[in-house]
């Protein structure tokens, strides 16, 4: 199996680890941690749980199911916006916990397709990017989860930059995404 | 207490977790993600935790002690590359029960230290850096894990580089520390 490196059981063991690393690194946290940002347009801790119960329920299977149905049409756009409405008056914890239960279903129905490397090859069409293959949604899936765990991890860590004193210059992680 | 923002409850909240979140990130991964750099002189995740250990070891809890004690000497320098030697033959599973208890045992001391708003100010003197406080110290403390679990999150994430295919333009990541 051939697919740029892409290996389906290495990748679910990203996708089963992911409520857990981000509960780890945020259940329970001050409020200060939660609800920082990287400055306006940019989200929260809280707003990324948002953001990836949203893809559960609307991107990565669904879009899996459409590659699998032979669908010709174009996946349906994702909306990025959609944490703002629906995360309303939900606690982090809530949220977490939503993530985690949608997480555990969605890998579910991943292993129950059975994919051949076949099923793995097929091709759908993405709204913007054009064709697309089964293997590259389900590594994209993968490097979506890491990318939030970082963006979590950074986040947090710009709440401090000030308070580093001389120490900011060797934390290079306080100037990544500025601006 | 003003020290730009810092607040020692809300550090050791971050400083309890970071073992425990790197270990829900890492804990039983093929080594396809375990070892995996970001190229030539960058560090693998378990590269990351054996860094870790060190600082437990030799650079938190004795810089803190160093101010403290009212040292006029700047701290030892920390070693960068120790966990080149010290982690050979050591499994990722040991490194990270090592680094949790190394944790556990200096947050102790860190709270048995009663440290007062006056002892957040006191001063050490780095050997590069020159004059920091010990409340300077900690928010490094807490911003450096912060840091070091997005590395271990980015690295992770550019194995699959290639792997997304037309994604990879959507998962900004990709692009941090390039090169």
């Amino acid at each position: 199996m051939k697919h740029d490196g892409f290996n389906f059981d290495e990748a679910v063991a990203i996708l089963n680890r992911t409520p857990a690393s981000l509960s780890a690194l945020l259940s329970g946290l001050p409020e200060t941690w939660v609800k920082a940002t990287e400055g306006e347009g940019t989200w929260s801790p809280y707003d990324v749980i948002g953001h990836l119960i949203h893809g559960e329920r609307t991107d990565w299977i669904p879009r899996a199911r459409h590659i699998l149905a032979g669908e010709t049409r174009p996946f349906a756009p994702f909306d990025r916006d959609a944490q703002f409405t629906e995360s309303q008056d939900k606690s982090l914890g809530e949220l977490l916990a939503t993530f985690a239960n949608l997480r555990r279903e969605n890998v579910a129905s991943l292993l129950a397709m059975n994919l051949s490397d076949e099923d793995l090859h097929r091709k759908g069409l993405h709204p913007d990017l054009g064709q697309v293959t089964l293997a590259q949604l389900l590594a994209t899936w993968v490097v979506h989860d890491l990318d939030h765990v970082a963006q979590v991890a950074r986040t947090m860590a710009k709440v401090y930059k000030q308070a580093t004193g001389p120490w900011n210059v060797y934390l290079s992680i306080l100037r990544d995404r500025q601006g």
